[in-house]
């Protein structure tokens, strides 16, 4: 390099600056970068921003897939030194500093590189579940799930095998963190609301949700006070909720647990472990067993400063506490990689992270919900208000927190759920 | 039989009506059935009624999959006598009077059957083009061609070959009736409004959209008049229509036309023709060369006074006139069919079907239309508002309704489409 001075002022031109991943880190960290006098580059497999928290209500039928999903270069098309490109990023070369996509046919250099392409489901070193239990990610995952649910009542229907019927009204939930959770807690309310009304030969009381979790309680990391409450709230609602119960097999039709158990099923739904994006692992930095990055407290990567890496693909500790995979955490390590771009730029020291935990919710069902704001702890009808108007108001652009509302209004006065259509062909 | 009786007075129980379809001549012909005293079976492969004149507003991201369909079972809740179950037909043995489902599995006796199945796209002898230049029938079918639509601009922003732009941002429309006319109008309204905001690379100049008609109009069962209009109105949009040209071949990124003209495109559409349901030709009757049921003028199979066929499944001339294969014309033949059902039951003659036709609509683009009432003609913005009317109207449940004026109202308004949301994997 000859001198020291950096690459954009020797060729005469703005720092390039790349984001893979447009979740709620990507979309937070570009927005953050709105003035900035950079080249920016956003890089998704997808087209759109997804609202993470709301999966679980587009995968049980309440919500459409559109109503919780935005064109990412829509929410980017002001920002006039942004560039959005759907692509699939194959691992970044942090010794070139260059991004490699398309099975090697594209390279994005860059000065910064944020790095924010989340987790995805893992399954303990049993890959082989995937196909019969699916987890809940993506878009595309909330799309199968909802066929597989709303297909399990219509075959229930459909069969005259009493057991048939039984294992198709059987739905296995794996995982008690709060997908898990609120996916249990949703299924009796459907089958209650739905089932006496559209359907003729199966009753809401032959169906039958159970949640297996192998640990000892229910959100393992609420105040042990709001994961009672949440496991009485699952067991009013008639979950079959199973502690210190572990998976050991799941193929069609069956799912083996702890103690020789077999529970019969054909749905079965897996939301017990994650495992951070493989682009982890490429950044030249050491990861953790899941695969996520351990960031220096500014939240780069320690042999390349100028690579950070935020969200669900990192493991770090602040104040002594780990941060947590939650949206709420990718949103504030967004902008402070970004800001710490920006004082790179300007020649000032970086800032370490620090998280600020502004309060945990989760949503049992129908008007019910628990919420942990460190000070207070409140739990039932107030903390789902709280939990509605706290996500119509993070839902990205007007057009569909007015829709979505519109949508929640007609199921909760109705009880009906809006988006009951099976796509995708099997 | 041994005597006269129908089976149900010998058997004592009441007689059993099946409807295969829950499309617009099925579901119509179940709601007439409402107050029969009757066992009403109602069968479809999939778990929705789907709306199908808006099915183009899926495909180009205007309307969300839900906001056009509504579960069968749901719009027939209320109507005690019918149970809806979401099965596979294979085939109806009208000698035995079952419907054969499920590989075979299941059988389904009746004593009067109404087969409402529709219509799929047509290859003309080339099956092999589909997975190249897929149609539009289904709600997948919209998802789809939603994603290779979305996925085309994505790829042309994402390219640095000329030659691979080109290709990507041209689209090709086989097949100038009313679905082809309303794509080909929707394509250069999406490009012009939404290019320029959100892309950075591509511009809408660089779009186009290619219409082929193998007859000499557009609109051919239309006035020519109107024809001429539909015609006009595309052009002013940019679209490329060609009359007279038939196409030869179809290969992935390539049409091979009449005239030896080669079109390089990654985005092709079939629109150009459609054959019965195959269900048609195990009802022991003729059937025409698209295998179209040719019915008695009271809309039964001539050898089997006791099955009726309906909608895109037959084809039947009244005052002279063939009866088009059209969702007014499925509506008016399913409640016809009904009632020589319940006609037959209580002893009365048979009525012969005849059509009323109330105006064909057809939309091009953005707030131009053409309306053939018969003793009317209207074409342009007044023609519009009235098939934005209609089509609120006949929308099946308050809540679609509703929901389809919002997007509506949002896509005129702000000229965002709401829906571009790329979904499915490759």
């Amino acid at each position: 390099m000859g001198n020291d001075l950096p690459a954009w002022v020797k060729e005469r031109r703005k720092p390039r600056v790349i984001i893979i991943g447009g979740g709620f880190g990507g979309l937070y960290a570009a927005r953050k970068l709105k003035r900035a006098n950079v080249d920016l580059l956003v890089l998704d497999r997808t087209n759109h921003h997804l609202f993470q928290p709301l999966l679980y209500q587009v995968a049980t039928a309440t919500l459409a897939a559109t109503d919780i999903t935005a064109p990412i270069r829509w929410l980017l098309a002001k920002q006039h030194n942004a560039t959005v490109l759907m692509t699939e990023v194959d691992r970044v070369d942090p010794d070139r500093r260059v991004v490699v996509a398309e099975k090697g046919t594209k390279e994005y250099p860059y000065d910064f590189l944020i790095v924010a392409s989340g987790a995805r489901h893992a399954y303990f070193g049993h890959p082989e579940w995937e196909g019969t239990a699916p987890g809940l990610k993506s878009i595309d995952d909330a799309l199968e799930l909802r066929r597989r649910i709303l297909t399990a009542f219509e075959r229930a229907e459909l069969t005259d095998d009493a057991d048939e019927r039984r294992a198709w009204l059987t739905f296995v939930i794996v995982g008690a963190g709060p997908t898990g959770v609120e996916l249990a807690g949703m299924l009796p309310t459907i089958a209650k609301h739905a089932l006496p009304r559209d359907y003729r030969r199966i009753s809401h009381e032959d169906v039958r949700v159970v949640l297996l979790e192998g640990g000892t309680r229910v959100l393992s990391t609420y105040p042990e006070e709001l994961s009672e409450h949440a496991r009485n709230d699952l067991v009013s609602l008639g979950v079959d909720v199973r502690l210190g119960s572990l998976v050991t097999s799941i193929v069609p039709g069956e799912v083996h647990a702890s103690g020789d158990e077999v529970i019969r099923s054909h749905t079965v739904i897996w939301a017990a472990g994650n495992a951070a994006s493989p682009l982890g692992a490429t950044l030249g930095a050491p990861v953790d067993k899941v695969g996520r990055v351990l960031v220096a407290p500014d939240l780069s990567v320690p042999a390349h400063p100028e690579i950070f890496a935020i969200g669900d693909i990192v493991s770090i500790t602040t104040d002594g506490k780990a941060v947590p995979g939650v949206a709420p955490a990718a949103m504030q390590m967004g902008p402070h990689a970004a800001r710490n771009v920006l004082r790179t730029l300007e020649g000032r020291e970086r800032l370490p992270f620090r998280y600020r935990n502004k309060g945990d919710l989760a949503t049992i069902g129908r008007h019910k919900a628990i919420a942990d704001f460190g000070f207070l702890r409140v739990s039932g009808g107030l903390a789902w208000w709280f939990w509605l108007l706290v996500h119509i108001m993070y839902l990205a652009g007007f057009r569909n927190r007015f829709s979505v509302l519109l949508e929640w209004g007609y199921a909760y006065f109705t009880y009906e759920r809006g988006a009951r259509l099976i796509t995708g062909r099997r």
